[in-house]
């Protein structure tokens, strides 16, 4: 993929240009030509001049080079033209015309074929459907949208052409870009592919985008850790959309009925370190204070205002958001306090009062931006009747300019009495919002950038004592017998593979046989139906619990018995004689769930009412699991201060849940095949040594 | 109190009105002298004339009746004008002068000096420490903030000056108001005061207030409830800060340590139908959104967008905010299908796709609104190349104006491109606001106020089985023996005076008396310690459980032996000998709080974990408890599916927990001199008759 020439291109063929004065084409063309420095082909049999050019009948009549295609024509002329683009040897292309996948099968296939030429040619493909791209720095307007941006360190690109036309119209002034791109059906060029492009760009400061949906949740999940994990970390703010949405398909397992359509994508973000915001104002807000602060050292924030009520608004707020509020030094409370009114609080939230002018505002913003304890700083001014607000935003600058390496977000409520300083700030590259709530807010995605880093570790899990041949045997066979759904004692054969540890048990097809086997156990066992027709064994009578070990024999006979009175059509082949459950421990549910085109999640949850009735979960991808990350799926988790311990009671074995989420994990790699699979229950003691797989369902696909 | 006389005058004085330009009493002065078209008399023996006016040297010496005094001179000489205002009958005073309560004790005299003085003299007062009001409708600034906002029906009141000043600039023309009232230090007039006042008012369509602490939450609660209940009631929205302070005194009760300082406002505004925002902005959305429209008949919203992605994220927001997509009959969806293009939605939320002019916009505004199930619409307008955004603003205008009883929001993601629209639908009353997360949360409060008037009932509680002056003796006699915490046996005797049933049980002072009351209960028992020194009786060895009736002796021996060991020091007075409690049933806590000020809260949660790990409890005031109050603290509690039944399990028996809640109620009304008591546990079963009691703490003050 060549990015570069895309979006770095010298010269440009515009495919499509019109002479129809407001069409796209036409648009196109203008916003092309009249700004972009380099050269400009408009491509039009029809018209021999456009904006002053010489217009081509097409891109092989051109005689220089070509970097960069736009094409606006019908889509049914599109691969035509892009295979002469791919003659010309154009490196790249952006295809803005619609009337692909978005139409419907026939629309898909025409893509594939766009895709397959792009390939053959080695074309770098934008698009189709999509508004095409903008790079202030470049003087390129390469889409119809109304004016370039100004210029900065945001990279933006949106699934929504819509959406990226808002998000410019409300940056107006305050938000700089670096590119602004619209993916459109992306065909080729993906949200990873760009997020791996402007990871390597020294401009951006920011990375930025909005999607209905993703795909290779492990390739976005790799280039999130990598970004999160340099020296320097460059952030990337996601919006995605569709949080409430049914999930796609109707499941039959837990994990499935847990994993809404949504699980998945907040498990990517987290597992990616991307910052996720809520709406399109949240993400204007964001990048407002991302792309104009560096990142924070902490979470200790100080905030300094001249309304009480805010500040203790803003004080709610930081909380919420996982804030803290800085305990200032003595130092600094006696120095506020040696030039603050006596009415006015020395300590966090400082009020430096509503008579508050400039020059208060200005020592206070030193004072505290010098204490050691302060990582950054909420500055709220309201508009009262002494207030200086020009001048306070002057005070703000020159300690911002004093202070670099620390974030300041400056909170205006108020309308036209904050103009001007608003104005100013906005020019002065100082991050401005609207309320302490939404200053707090951004603070916290701020700080929650260090956690991340702090979260996110990169510690793999090494198992030697798996036989993944021995496993593979055991699908194959199920598969071979038309069972997709594994019998019970092929699911427990197959996670011993892989290291869970079941009760002792045997199958047996005799009385004579149930009887040995439980002797063998000596200890009270349970006795379950085998049978290739009965999924849910206690429906049928099919499970006798608290045997003793010298009546297994009529116990193996009553069972029988029972199952083919109640299922008289089941196949009965026999029963598994189970060691009882001693008491005592935590049930827990583990899982795992294939999340088409984005990899595989899995799941764990605490037994019994906490999953069933507050669908308290938490998932990770598969491909992408660390130890960290399944450390923070039990931390995650509602009931985790059950895992922790709590009330006086123990806690339970975490290194050894974290292995066995490890273990799950290698399962879903190992064999992408199975569709569902679900542990419920585990049961989990204090000791790691102790734990049980009780039961487990494990679906494959044919 | 005679509000009409301050909010309303005919003539005022203003004293301590002042020569020095931009002083307080100078801008006060020039705000009402300039606009105020009735008598204004400015009071300063050392001017003779201001503003073109005369100037008096005391409100004596004015000839005309004066209907409000405005005070602005130095705190030490206002009860001296105070008293001057009684002798001349003036029958209303705002004191913006500061330096009273908020400075501490000797303040706090002089505020209660001024109060003595308004009530010796019938003076209607606002203040002290405020920064006056602003009456637009009545062309009067009687503060010193700037200038007076935009005439509306909105009242607005606020502990806080700054937070006033900041929402009037906020304002700007989107925001009309009937008053705006700083409240200061609340010395006579308070919220309620004006809420009632405003309930009455006719142009108020919207009541509204920031507060920094409330009192009396019995009458906030009754007002709040008639306007609910009103046939067209009349919203009250608060802002309220300080949520997550940490609770003003430490507890050693689990009511008193569940109940943050901000539960108590949480039960409150619950309790009183008041609509709680989280923030200034929030505030001026709702404002604006309440102001501007009626309440809809129901939840169901109908989203339309000119961009698919943000009626998505519109879709969410409303799916959070417990809205209602609404189902459009299959005639609207035909009709919207007849003009739309085929790429468009017709389902709701309907995207009329970017490239949609006025008239689409227009003709979907309309069909949607006939829809009889839409109860609001939201209109989302993006700027893209064909957008018409005023000529959509003015469709939108008609459609409102054909179908008033319906609310409209429109949200307009955008900044230059959208200004018109937004100044055009500003100025036609109609609600703006900058995303689709805002409306959709806007209009999640709007129809939150057709469900408060579904939750909100009258139905109080009447108990004729309680003997009050049995239970007066029960806590006179324990006080008058020093025991303001009580025995266990008085807290039995005292709550089975209120129905609380408690497990059959003896007080014994020997062996042989133990085994005779055992016998006498003639089921299994536990034998509890009875020390006016030993509060947690387990840790003493106090508790001997599953004693055999006929062995009770031997066990009351053992008992007193292990406590003598384990706490020589205490004085031993016998033993309880209690039924033991049969298994199954649910462990609920049930306790009560005083929060001085306000009222008594009392407090419902489920025992364990729910409630010691997760804080799960929910708090309604004493006061004004109604059934369906007590249904709703049941209802909110998270593990609500628990006491509902969930898995397959009998839910608990819900009439006879309201009763319970009821009656704890009634404790908390005819003795508030009890501090803190705790019911834990309260045994539950399915069938109400069986609900025990199983053990209690009551603290009354001295």
């Amino acid at each position: 993929m060549q990015l570069s020439a895309l979006l770095h291109p010298r010269s440009i063929a515009i495919i499509g240009a019109s002479t129809q004065e407001g069409s796209v084409g036409w648009t196109l063309a203008k916003n092309v030509i009249e700004e972009f420095p380099g050269k400009s082909y408009p491509i039009n049999p029809k018209a021999t001049e456009l904006f002053g050019i010489p217009c081509f009948p097409s891109v092989l009549s051109v005689e220089g080079e070509i970097d960069l295609a736009l094409i606006a024509v019908p889509a049914a002329l599109v691969s035509g033209v892009l295979k002469e683009c791919g003659e010309k040897h154009i490196p790249a292309a952006v295809i803005i015309s619609a009337g692909f996948k978005e139409t419907g099968e026939a629309g898909k296939a025409l893509e594939n074929e766009l895709l397959r030429i792009a390939e053959e040619h080695a074309i770098t493909l934008l698009g189709p459907n999509c508004l095409g791209f903008l790079a202030p720095h470049e003087h390129l307007n390469a889409s119809f949208a109304k004016s370039l941006p100004s210029a900065g360190p945001i990279a933006f690109f949106s699934q929504s052409g819509a959406l990226l036309t808002a998000l410019l119209d409300m940056s107006s002034d305050a938000l700089g870009y670096r590119a602004c791109i619209s993916t459109g059906n992306k065909a080729q060029i993906k949200e990873n592919d760009l997020i791996k492009f402007f990871a390597q760009d020294e401009e951006t400061r920011v990375i930025s985008f909005y999607s209905e949906d993703l795909s290779d949740a492990k390739g976005i999940i790799e280039t999130g850790r990598s970004l999160l994990k340099r020296a320097s970390p460059k952030p990337v703010i996601a919006l995605k959309s569709g949080k409430t949405a049914a999930g796609t398909t109707a499941s039959s397992s837990h994990t499935g009925a847990l994993a809404g359509s949504d699980a998945a994508y907040e498990a990517l973000f987290k597992q990616a370190g991307i910052i996720r915001v809520d709406g399109l104002l949240e993400l204007t807000e964001t990048l407002e204070v991302f792309s104009k602060n560096p990142l924070p050292a902490g979470k200790r924030v100080a905030l300094l205002t001249n309304a009480g009520g805010l500040g203790v608004m803003a004080t709610d707020a930081c909380v919420e958001q996982g804030l803290e509020l800085a305990h200032l030094t003595s130092e600094t409370i006696e120095t506020l306090h040696s030039f603050l009114p006596a009415a006015a609080n020395s300590q966090n939230p400082v009020d430096v009062l509503g008579d508050a002018k400039a020059d208060r505002y200005e020592r206070a913003l030193t004072t505290l931006l010098s204490d050691e304890n302060v990582d950054m700083l909420v500055v709220i001014i309201t508009p009262q009747a002494m207030t200086e607000a020009l001048k306070t935003a002057e005070a703000i600058m020159s300690a911002r300019d004093r202070f670099p390496q620390k974030p300041i977000v400056v909170s205006l409520s108020g309308g036209e009495a904050l103009a001007e300083a608003r104005n100013f700030l906005a020019h002065h590259s100082i991050a401005v919002l609207r309320s302490p709530e939404s200053s707090a807010r951004t603070c916290g995605l701020l700080s929650a950038v260090a956690r991340l880093r702090e979260d996110t570790g990169t510690t793999s899990f090494d198992f030697t004592d798996i036989d993944v041949e021995k496993a593979r045997d055991i699908l194959n066979r199920s598969r071979a017998n038309g069972h997709l759904q594994l019998f019970e004692a092929d699911c427990i054969e197959f996670l011993s593979v892989y290291g869970f540890r079941f009760f002792s048990s045997q199958a047996v097809a005799s009385r004579e046989d149930a009887l040995a086997a439980a002797r063998k156990i000596n200890k009270t066992v349970a006795l379950k139906i085998i049978s290739p027709d009965i999924v849910h064994k206690s429906d049928a009578g099919g499970v006798s619990l608290d045997v003793d070990p010298d009546q297994a024999d009529f116990a193996y006979d009553a069972l029988m018995s029972t199952v083919a009175e109640r299922a008289p059509n089941a196949r009965l082949e026999g029963a598994l004689v189970v060691e009882m459950a001693h008491p005592g421990g935590r049930e827990l549910i583990l899982g795992l769930k294939q999340e088409p085109g984005l990899g595989t999640l899995i799941m764990i949850g605490l037994g019994g009412i906490f999953v069933e009735v507050f669908k308290d979960a938490s998932f990770r991808f598969a491909e992408s699991l660390t130890r960290e990350d399944a450390q923070m799926m039990l931390r995650e988790l509602k009931s985790s201060p059950l895992i922790e311990g709590a009330r006086g009671q123990a806690g339970l074995d975490q290194v050894t849940l974290i292995d066995a989420l490890g273990r799950l994990a290698r399962i879903a790699q190992d064999f992408p095949e199975i569709v569902e699979l679900d542990i419920n229950p585990l049961l989990a003691f204090q000791h790691g040594a102790d734990f049980r797989t009780l039961d487990a369902r494990i679906r494959i696909e044919a």
